[in-house]
């Protein structure tokens, strides 16, 4: 039922090899839709872990609809690297580079015009291609990586990956086009982001078919889907970084099963989500701290605070000690904060929803 | 009424200056003993900032008895160093020293017998004296630090140390003849520690003073007061690191104030301390992973853990995922853990009360 | 002669306040043109500081002609950070973000067209005015850091930023138009870059005068200069990072007083320079290692290597211990290598330059 | 001839298993003394293991007389922590804890006199013994690392560890009573130590032997043998760290059989040593930099400064540049250095050789 191998990303100095653990289940329904869910891109981010256990578990007892794929552990290099007790996980501490930069976008250039779901397989066909050829090169291992997991997930039309941001409420990144079915993951936080590629995997499923879409709609293709049944790329951010939950998990785990449900990946009924607040990429803003000091945060995270109130605190020794405040310069919806409470100025303090749509 | 100063330690390559700031608060009676506390010698472990700014709030309403003086961030270097946006504070980033192992434990040779509180007075002198030629020299910068505080430490009859401890219970380190006055600081998990000497600031005050009180015991000094007169050290452990909160802080500078109402140092009657546990330091136990993964600790922690029970439960990925549990191997109250859901085989997981005594 | 100030930057957790030393000389003829050089951005890479310190002597000798601002230790920040002995220098240790990609492609929008000199200063007073208004808002520091430096340079012919390279061969980069003059600081590798903007001050200087030339030349605007007359912003790769000498800061010293001279900047006649191995940017290749070991690089820095030769060998203990061989799979001059001798596989093991021309 | 093996150290939180290579060569006198020789337990310290590379090679031509073990790549979690192009080798990034400082010091409580071989046989066989009990209770990483390596040690006459030292002149430690073998390393700056124990493999080696050796003189035990016949302990320092060469490697390698033939480890005739500077432990001085800023070693490591030579330059910016030279306050033979060129007040700048004996 569920199939497991290993893939190898990288040989280290010791002359040890990491490799990432791949479990595919395959789906009862061979026309149903497929998905490919990740977890741990960026090492310290875990949550996602404690989500694929649980999802292989339920999996277990009632097998999908259509084929899963699920990575966990996803980059061993990232979650590995100590400093401190704590894991630096979100950049390569040789480099710099965020781990979640450097997937490849596609450009669909597919010309023939047969039915839907065949130019979708044709599509996917040329991407698997040329990342096949690609990965045969000699790549930095953030992009070998990359385009090693990127090659898993083609071929699924719902691409899953499990982040977690400092310390932080639920919320999630979804395509503008898919807005009402994120709704399902039962995460009432959402970030909708626009047709650009900034090297993410949510945006590298959902930038090439989007644009694709948009110009089969010029060309007034007949077979032409509602945008809603497009590959979809989400980031679920389950959450602070460094925790994990078993029971959170099931939770999580349940909204993903019910946004699978929804698609048809899995079986039973989803359940209608309730409201969420949409906040749009570019109205999601950073709050750099103008005090350095000893900063607590004094927002509650999730819920709505009215211009004018005090979000943060920030403590400092002169000749008394004071707490200087940071003040809400308008309505928002604090999402994270600095993960400690030491900060220098001009560190991202929070990060805030701003011009929420409630839908 | 408050004296402000701020004590240079170290210039840096850039040409900044690190200091370290020092309130000096003059006490009412001339008579009544003296405080040193100081705060952040770890640099991330930070809520003991806050109670100092609590306690100069405090102070500011009702004048101390005796002398009391502040040190906050004592450990400007530590503070400022990141990485990513952890802080990492437990030790120099250059050598590995940790910042706590580098007091010095002086040697009362002080062979005239006046009355107790001149003979005090008589070994202080000693003491700075031979700091200041200490501080002299050409030293590393761990230790210049520690010899700076010390000297500023010197002539308090109580000196309390602010630390965090990764993720914890609140808890504190007493030397054994010191436990009844510990109560005081209503903090009800104690570690009860021996005459032995590891290089923590604490150690550096209590040590000498027992190693001279034994002496003058075998001599019949007929001055010799109750051991609980001594000059006293104590380390307080005031939850996890790299967290502030102040209203945390209120209840925590109440405990100290209190401890120093006993002690007479500040004005007003003390509360009469409930129950605590105490665990001698040899009983306090490191729990070391023998899995690696992702673990979650299920054991609440400064609550008392029967044999058997699980603390804790590491997520691992092979053919399955499975959750590994660790098993109290015996009766104990789980005090702090890991700071990251992250961990290797062999770092250390819990660290655990066993064998404790109730008083 | 020499004014000296301090720019403050950041203030850090513990209190403390960085700031950029800055030296400003006025030249002794108003009508010559002006000069910016600021080194050590990326915290490690010092020599460019011995170098600024060499160059405040000579001008106190010799005043230069024109004005020249002269700004060492950047980067405060980043040359505290440190990790073991080593300076954490190339990226922020909190983000990952390279201190160099922060600074900002103007767009020169003037419209009215003076004779150039005037148009010019036309240009600079509206960069300078962006730039200020830009520093009024919240930033994080990297780019407030980068803005301000910005905003010294603005207004300077030639802004001169002094890097260092891992372990490297001298050699610099230089926009295309310029490849000529670069020829005079006497470094005889040249990087050639087009009009591309990756966030560099080098690209941030050159780029909006290079576009805004290309449509001055459509517009056959009659005081067009040639194009060696447009600022220019040059990077000169000084060795490897983490080393400085004084008597190499002599000779580095003197190739940028070279320059100066050809550009009427310095006092007295620039000697003609030798020949040059110039490199166009997408010809400057890295080499990424498919082996993880210890690696001995064997190729000389700075000197052609043919196709097929050794360029380094990497230990590996299996059954015995072996050596695996990278070799040239083009002609190239090897610039510069990893800084470590421990190396995973896909990491930047050599960056060489291909389809060199010589001028 | 070479039996190969790999002994598992440590299991990751990405589910990687880090293991130790070892090569064990029977000698083909069984008679003959044995020796263990290991490398890079510093992670960045890595020349050493070009030099096992090398005695892989000779011992395949020539078979050794005695036993020989050799362990490359002894620390592999070390060897692969990154922090940029570097690798954190000293200390172990989660506590800051020395790799060298975890071994065990056996007391040797052996009653019985047999003939000194058949002691020296029962001594190891009891240590076996404890380290393989040891080695069954759950321990902290460094400390399983390094009684598993220590478990590989047992048995060995010649203990040789090789590390490399920040930059530096190749020097060994030797204890005080092996001086003149240690000679023939064949290299000439040795550092004596007493019989103390700081954790360090090499003095886990000397010491309990030479405690015995003292308890047996007391005893006027007939058989003892000279101290030179006593189980010896050393550590080399191969140069600097993050660096290997492989020619390098064959003149240290050949200095390690010059030694091995001298104790009838290796068949062949040594040759006799040069003369050596040796310092005593107590000698063997620090000199912690009292100038923050950018500096310049000018002292040549491994030759003799006279009292008032310059050994350091550090450059600062105030209101001019200024070199502040560092001062040699007696005669000395600098033999490391700061690995950068970044330095802050209070750190290593220099370790130094005084009061040397040419012997």
């Amino acid at each position: 039922m569920v199939a497991f191998k290993r893939i190898p990303v990288r040989s280290l100095a010791s002359g040890a090899n990491l490799d990432v653990p791949v479990y595919t289940i395959r789906g009862s329904n061979p026309r149903a839709k497929r998905a490919y869910i990740q977890s741990s891109m960026h090492g310290s981010e875990v949550q996602g872990n404690a989500v694929i256990a649980r999802l292989l578990e339920l999996f277990a007892q009632t097998p999908p609809e259509g084929d899963v794929v699920l990575v966990p552990n996803a980059n061993p290099f990232a979650i590995n690297q100590k400093s401190g007790e704590y894991t630096l996980g979100r950049f390569d501490p040789t480099t710099g580079d965020n781990w979640n930069r450097n997937y490849w976008l596609a450009e669909i250039t597919e010309s023939s015009r047969p039915p839907w779901h065949k130019l979708k397989r044709k599509v996917w066909s040329a991407m698997s291609a040329t990342l096949r050829a690609r990965l045969q090169t000699d790549l930095p291992y953030g992009q070998k990586l990359a385009l090693t997991l990127q090659a898993l997930a083609v071929g699924a039309d719902y691409v899953i990956d499990l982040h977690c941001a400092n310390v932080s409420a639920r919320h999630l990144y979804t395509p503008e086009y898919a807005e009402q079915e994120a709704r399902y993951f039962q995460i009432p936080l959402l970030v909708s982001i626009p047709n650009m590629f900034s090297g993410a995997l949510d945006e590298s499923v959902s930038c090439p078919w989007w644009s694709f879409w948009e110009q089969l709609r010029t060309e007034a293709y007949p077979e032409l889907p509602p945008s809603r049944e497009l590959p979809q790329g989400f980031t679920l951010e389950l959450g602070g970084q460094e925790l994990i939950s078993r029971d959170d998990a099931k939770r999580d785990a349940a909204g993903i099963i019910n946004f699978l449900r929804r698609q048809g990946v899995a079986s039973g009924r989803a359940i209608r989500p309730g409201p969420v607040h949409i906040c749009a990429l570019q109205d999601y803003k950073t709050i750099y701290s103008t005090h350095a000091g000893q900063v607590e945060i004094t927002a509650s995270l999730g819920a709505m605070a009215k211009r004018g109130t005090q979000l943060a605190q920030t403590l400092q020794f002169g000749r008394t000690a004071s707490w200087q405040a940071t003040i809400a310069q308008e309505q928002c919806i604090p999402i994270l904060h600095h993960s400690s409470a030491v900060i220098h100025e001009g560190s991202e303090l929070l990060k805030v929803f701003t011009r929420t749509r409630k839908i």
